[in-house]
């Protein structure tokens, strides 16, 4: 993958998503952030089920920041991006943002995630695979 | 629509829909049969917002019964169908089926539930309007 | 326990539980029947953590019904109630109710849920144990 | 409310907030925060129900930042804690943090959530009644 590279996923958002405020709920945006996260690994040759089951390594989510501008609302469809922003020796973090119907629609949220790569077994941290994120 | 005809709609099952038991937990089960039915009558012309904002009509769920015969699991792609089974003049019945992979796959879910159509202030029965599932 | 023994579990409802109809999800309404259930168990001695992690060990629901009268709203206290319905030798029929307050307040949700009884790693049912339910 | 003052939440940690790491799902601390805040404003004389209906008034979240530091698992009984960090014309920022078991134990999560003030209608700010924190 190409560092500059971002994935893009489409979201439509339902009932389960939004709250009495006639908006998506705000943490549930992470669940859409975590659903691109997911994949975006995918298209880079990360199962994360087949990861867990046989290798026993998991990601989770060490920290995330983000800024709410705009709510998204039922019927709509959002797109979340994923992108690399940077790498170390057992963490990676992301770039995501949520935007109404497509990247050149509103802003909705933007925020970062970092990602740590663990022994499913003892939570240790583990060395990111170098084949995910390509050469460096 | 054809009464005969059964709607389709494919559901990835992420992290957000399992639990600690390694499955999609099964109050999710109904979110993703919820997300089939919107589909579904957005396919036949109904716009749950729209509606909800501009004519102040809802569908509300009456009564679900479902059956658990297996469980999804994280990374699975699940098929999630509805059909319509009866309609009456406020209220339709709507048969849902959860598939592993497809219709061809596992049957892990069989269910049906009851839709309301309601005034959205006053939250009393309205009538169906006829143009949602055709001329009867 | 005594059969006739209805556990009762007081539930506040926050903005997650509620959507864009400024009601509460239909979907949420098992997750607070499984609260109920899950402290329920408790009181009867079985923790689940315990009996997954120690005996591998765990309840599934096989089936529910449910049906909605009156919507749950943001703000509102509701009282879940569980009790037990019929045992067979691997799995139990639990009959729960939703009011609004108290159990002496509006009924919102009447359900029953059949859950059965497996060993976590091969999924097989197993005897529910007698000392869970009392000498029959 | 003396600023230095710290609300605290326990809660309990049922199968609806856990995933298929067997730990509580990261977007699910979010509601556990949003919890601690809505029972730290009522404690404050704030009902947000009341609020939106009555005065057309809400809280929505402008911005988080989280820290996930140990999980929390199935069984767990957690403490959320809420704090007053500043407060501007529109809006506030909050401290809040989970612990295992209570404030002695484990730190879980370290957040801050900014929430703003808003006119439910036109979703522009509004300035925070003085009455919520206090003589400042």
């Amino acid at each position: 993958m190409n560092d500059g590279e971002i994935f893009r996923l489409p979201i439509r958002v339902y009932y389960e998503d939004t709250d009495a405020q006639g908006v998506v709920y705000y943490a549930n945006y992470f669940r859409f952030m975590e659903r691109a996260r997911t994949e975006w690994l995918g298209s880079l040759g990360v199962d994360m089920a087949r990861l867990q089951d046989e290798e026993r390594r998991i990601f989770v989510v060490a920290a995330v920041r983000a800024t709410f501008h705009a709510p998204a609302r039922l019927g709509d469809t959002v797109v979340v991006t994923a992108s690399l922003l940077g790498l170390t020796r057992a963490s990676f973090d992301i770039e995501q943002k949520i935007y109404r119907d497509g990247t050149d629609g509103e802003l909705l949220v933007g925020g970062t995630v970092k990602a740590a790569y663990l022994d499913a077994d003892t939570m240790r941290p583990k060395r990111v695979p170098s084949s995910i994120f390509g050469k460096r």
